[in-house]
């Protein structure tokens, strides 16, 4: 099965995390993708409900990151790439993960986790022979039965394919987003028309081999990734054109080596903390986009910043935008924002032997590359905790609080009953909102059924025709938060919607 | 090269199909993956304009498809499904290639296509064994080398990848969305409550290892289809619940054996041609959507009955949505409505030992699928050529003639000159309208040349702030096929739009 178990740092996180599954399968949001195979362990499939609001997420995602530069369009390149795009990237040689294997059982585990999950010790980063010293020096043994433990060995995250008739052209399902957009640079600065900084974002699928896929949908093999490029003048770095529009704006950051995360403006971040402008403003953007566009409560999130032990050599600045996820009982990462430099264009540079430099502001230089990632599935899965609502003496049922912008539906219409033309009243209703907003109809069970199945996907309003409507065209409305409940005139209902969301 | 030939049927033709290759590259809608390295054959990448196109197209289909039923909803299940999903659709036995060797050069050839190329023989659906007689009788060569072929053989074209840390568990990226949606049938039944008709749909990525891919984006070893799959109680096959809405619709239908397409409605394709009605009104809902939904020219489409000997021996019908491409000298599949019958969640209920048999209306049975696909690569191609008018007295220039709902762009918004307030004044216009459509905003250049621009994409209005707009606050908006300006009040440009489009 690839149920994987949800953390197992104390009951109550247990439970928190088991009503989220048992809600997210029941109710359509994700559950194991080929479940009556038994499942695919690291794979995921979102049902009929969870697809709406991950769409509802991508946009919002697009709306926030390629607005607030003119210059940013979004791309949809192949998720098979050859093999040379990965000697250039590095990945051939460095997307490795060590693995350790049970002795008795002979099952992979990564090593480092393993080992964290054993001692509490970081040993992210750490080499395969320190990881080996490790397991003997802390005596860590297998966690499912207890066997010794073989020598850190590392494995190839990458999956690989053949193509052609003969499998002859070796391949890879790309491992991140970003080499996708690198491979692009070129053709798009020029249909662009050569101007700095430019965008190019994509949101699409990534796959990865990993050895212990776990905790749901927060470390699987095949996963959806958000991640916006910025393309930019090193010479630029501290040159935020739309700084103003950020200076004050306070970020919590936890700076490496540091106990307790702070609260500082990106003013304060740029002078005392030495951050460039132009990474800061990104920073900001980021923040943005969990805090306000997605409205996440902001005591749960923080950007961490990456040690240089702890960041990939490439990245001169690394902070991770972490939230707290009570089911997991830990900070899980997802997103970041990485000043990868020149290093990603040079590589592909020199191994397709087509000069990345560009003619910008009168000089010859290759772009560095600021990322902007988020990891989309580990966003859904946050805002499925988030917004999560247990019963209560308010309701009598869990509920989701998503706001309208995520929410599966924007409308539950209901006829009263299914008879005497209210059906017919309440398509009346529909009609008038579906061209704009999705809308659940739903004639079957009794209205305080119809309102608990609403709430559980967290559909914020409900609109009921009843034999009221067949006197006066008014319907009522249903809040989802107050329950309050008000009369509306059919014809009144669009611009009623507007106001409303 | 990714860069196959475009059809080889004539210098017109030829024509058409490089302007467009090259429009679709200068422009950003699609062009080969990973040009850097010299393309990877049988992939493209979309570029910053046909995301936009394509992402439009993707959102017509749902509405079109998920909206005549409302127990229709999307799914998002993994891309890669273990073995044994495809042992039971029959893909590891049956999907499998003829292809054939060119002696002298070593390269692999699909053998019904090289066969009917020179012979004008319908190769199709052959077995190898009279591939090969065919080749020997026909005296058929390499199509570039003009050496000698070998026998034919079978390769599966299925895309293998090894998942865990010994790579020990074999699994296959889906080489149609439909198996995504099988093995979600049990637990989406369950979630929906249990009714028939309910329609599962998937718009994502497939992957097949073509051993020809050619024509850009008509064959790809990974593209993109929407497909709706109708599960329905078989005894309602003659039984459509919104029979009255098609009846007088007419089709235009090529049956098997005839020379020519015939206009029918969909009463008489019962009646007369024995078509069940359920079957037809799914065949008028797919004419409707190429037809009505993208505006494609009648004239240019057909739906094709498959005889016995070309479907697939589990389709008891099978018609294709055909459109007729000039710049390839054909008629291309790009849909069709697959009557599969009980063989797909039989296969997967025996290989899963999960019955998939229902009770529904007091009988126990497993329910028959009617498959509405959609090739939407084929399709964005199609729109490409379809609205694609050359440079003429008109236009100096070529443009596309995209309706709003699939132009990438809605509005275009200029300033006239990039001083003396005249660029905040466009913003403020932009402002009024970013919330709904896409903008694209262009400073650069003259008016003349910004015109051509958003012609060559298919912007359908065009907003231009100028000197007068300081006094008045009204911008010009041009419309894109007739040329005509008029003069609107920034402040009704909302309204103004949702009159225009």
């Amino acid at each position: 099965m690839a149920d994987n178990a949800q953390g197992n740092t104390g009951n109550s996180r247990e439970t928190l995390g088991e009503k989220l599954y048992e809600l997210a399968k029941r109710r359509g949001f994700f559950y194991p993708s080929n479940e009556i195979y038994g499942g695919l362990t690291g794979f995921y499939d979102y049902g009929s409900t969870g697809v709406l609001v991950k769409r509802n997420l991508e946009n919002v995602w697009r709306r926030h990151f390629l607005r607030f530069n003119d210059n940013s369009f979004e791309l949809e390149p192949s998720d098979i790439m050859p093999e040379s795009v990965f000697i250039a990237s590095g990945h051939i040689k460095n997307f490795i993960d060590p693995s350790v294997r049970c002795k008795k059982e002979g099952i992979y585990y990564r090593a480092d986790h393993i080992i964290s999950d054993a001692t509490g010790q970081n040993a992210e980063g750490k080499s395969p022979d320190e990881l080996s010293s490790m397991i003997s020096e802390y005596k860590v043994r297998c966690p499912k039965c207890g066997g010794e433990l073989g020598d850190v060995k590392v494995l190839n995250m990458m999956l690989q394919v053949k193509l052609g008739a003969e499998g002859d052209t070796i391949a890879y399902l790309r491992p991140e987003t970003a080499q996708g957009v690198y491979v692009n640079f070129l053709r798009q600065f020029n249909i662009q028309r050569g101007k700095l900084p430019m965008g190019l974002a994509i949101v699409g699928k990534a796959f990865r081999n990993e050895i212990s896929p776990r905790q749901l949908l927060i470390r699987q093999r095949e996963f959806t990734q958000a991640e916006l490029q910025m393309f930019i003048d090193p010479q630029d770095i501290d040159n935020a054109e739309k700084w103003d529009e950020v200076k004050d704006y306070a970020l919590k950051v936890l700076f490496s080596g540091k106990e307790a995360a702070e609260t500082l403006s990106c003013s304060e971040i740029s002078l005392k903390a030495g951050i460039p402008k132009l990474y800061a403003y990104y920073l900001a953007k980021m923040q943005q986009f969990f805090a306000d566009a997605l409205g996440l409560p902001i005591d749960k999130l923080r950007l961490r910043e990456l040690s240089k032990e702890e960041r990939a050599f490439y990245n001169r600045i690394h902070f991770d935008v972490e939230v707290y996820l009570e089911s997991l009982g830990e900070y899980k990462e997802i997103g970041g924002v990485h000043y990868r430099t020149d290093h990603d264009l040079t590589g592909h540079g020199s191994i397709s032997k087509k000069s990345h430099e560009i003619l910008f502001n009168g000089r010859k230089f290759v772009p560095h590359i600021i990322e902007l990632s988020t990891g989309i599935d580990r966003v859904f899965y946050s805002l499925m905790e988030l917004f999560y609502n247990p019963k209560s003496e308010k309701k009598e049922w869990e509920w989701m609080s998503f706001p309208p912008r995520l929410a599966p539906f924007q409308f539950a219409v209901y006829p009263l009953v299914s008879k005497d033309g209210i059906p017919e009243a309440a398509r009346k209703a529909a009609e008038q909102l579906k061209s704009r907003y999705e809308i659940f109809y739903d004639q079957s069970g009794s209205i305080g059924r119809r309102y608990a199945r609403a709430d559980e996907i967290g559909i914020p309003f409900s609109i009921t025709a009843d034999y009221q409507t067949l006197e006066d065209n008014t319907v009522t409305v249903r809040n989802r938060d107050t329950g309050e409940q008000s009369r509306i005139a059919i014809a009144d209902l669009p611009a009623e919607a507007e106001k409303l969301l």
